[in-house]
């Protein structure tokens, strides 16, 4: 058992949250050696994706206007193709219920608490979780074999979901300035939660001979990244 | 003004119910001469299509099983597809949502009336909606410009999702036969409901020399193939 699970995340992330560098991409190779288990890696990525296939579903569904109904509808469609994409690597070789039902539960679980309690703080949640997800899973996934390690990063890539996401909230905060202290207070909370489904993740792999000083150096990065994303929408971290 | 306006869907249908031919590709050279206004078709079929979207996203947020959400998730991509094909189309003319916005409503009152009661009803009503508005459009797109005919009867191929819905209502009635009587009914009442959303569509294109005698054997047709889907789940149209 790493220290990671005798702490908080909101012990975690204090001092990480502090930081303010440069861009960079996740350190990969401090969590390539952690082997993931090649199901429970893919079946929890596939829950994980149904659950934004929803959670961006529902934004479509709640939206303010017709306008951000258009804007937000592609968002949809790509991580439905995504998900698509986890469920087709899954079923290769195995039942992908098979490695998705005892996990699902757990997932739900997340989607509820990271709903938020209206529009603004659903689209929040979409931009933080699939960032700091698609951060993750691109690291752990180094220890994959090299073919699976390239798909899962090439369905990892929702950049433009990202991109119209941001988007919808830079417009949205400039519409109403007061938003920015709530949804500032909504992503460090989102940041606890989502960095909870990592370690969970990393549970059994870790167990296997990680270290904490392994894993703790990937997760500030990650956590970087996220602290960028909302200085980038004029949110602090 | 054509005669289909002074009649209910129920009157309109009662004769045309009870067709049980062949299998027909719907006659697209009767519809070819109503010339439908570029913006105000594609307008009202991005509005459809935004529906089976929402509709789509709830019946896999709604499902009862996460094998059921998980078979279901492909018919979202689909449909946010083909509606980001359609606005795509519109936007190289003019303002997506200038053809939209005066649309919307009465599709949102078309969606809410068709959503159902439950999961069921639901599903059923993506299969029927779907089915009977790609027949019609792709018919009453023969009065396009051929490039605009071609690239809307492409967007309109939604085999993969009925292949899909037709599936997931065939082994929810297989397991509960007692559905089948309940979704016979609602199927009835979705083709009123989504015959007066092709009358509508239709209206001004109409009342530029459309005769009734025009569009009726067009509408025979298009309820006929709905007579074949329903009578291929064993439910009586």
């Amino acid at each position: 058992m790493v220290k990671w699970f005798d702490r908080t995340p909101r012990e975690v992330l204090a001092p990480l949250l502090k930081t303010r560098d440069e861009p960079a991409p996740v350190n990969r190779v401090l969590l390539e050696e952690l082997s993931p288990e090649r199901d429970a890696f893919l079946g929890q990525l596939a829950c994980l994706q149904l659950s934004q296939l929803e959670a961006a579903s529902q934004a479509v569904a709640t939206a303010p206007s017709l306008e951000a109904k258009l804007r937000l509808a592609p968002v949809v469609r790509i991580v439905s193709s995504a998900l698509e994409g986890t469920v087709r690597l899954l079923g290769a070789t195995n039942d992908p219920l098979e490695a998705m039902r005892s996990l699902y539960p757990q997932v739900e679980e997340f989607h509820r608490v990271t709903a938020g309690e209206d529009w603004y703080e659903l689209v929040l949640s979409l931009h933080v979780t699939t960032g700091l997800l698609a951060d993750f899973y691109s690291a752990f996934a180094g220890g994959l074999s090299p073919i699976d390690r390239d798909r899962v990063r090439a369905l990892l890539r929702l950049d433009d979901a990202q991109t119209i996401l941001h988007a919808e909230l830079e417009r949205a905060i400039a519409q109403n300035p007061r938003l920015a202290s709530r949804l500032a207070l909504w992503g460090r909370r989102l940041v606890g939660d989502t960095l909870l489904q990592m370690y969970r993740a990393m549970g059994d792999a870790a167990k296997h001979g990680a270290s904490g000083e392994r894993i703790e150096p990937v997760v500030t990065e990650i956590v970087g990244n996220h602290t960028r994303r909302m200085d980038a929408l004029g949110l602090t971290a």
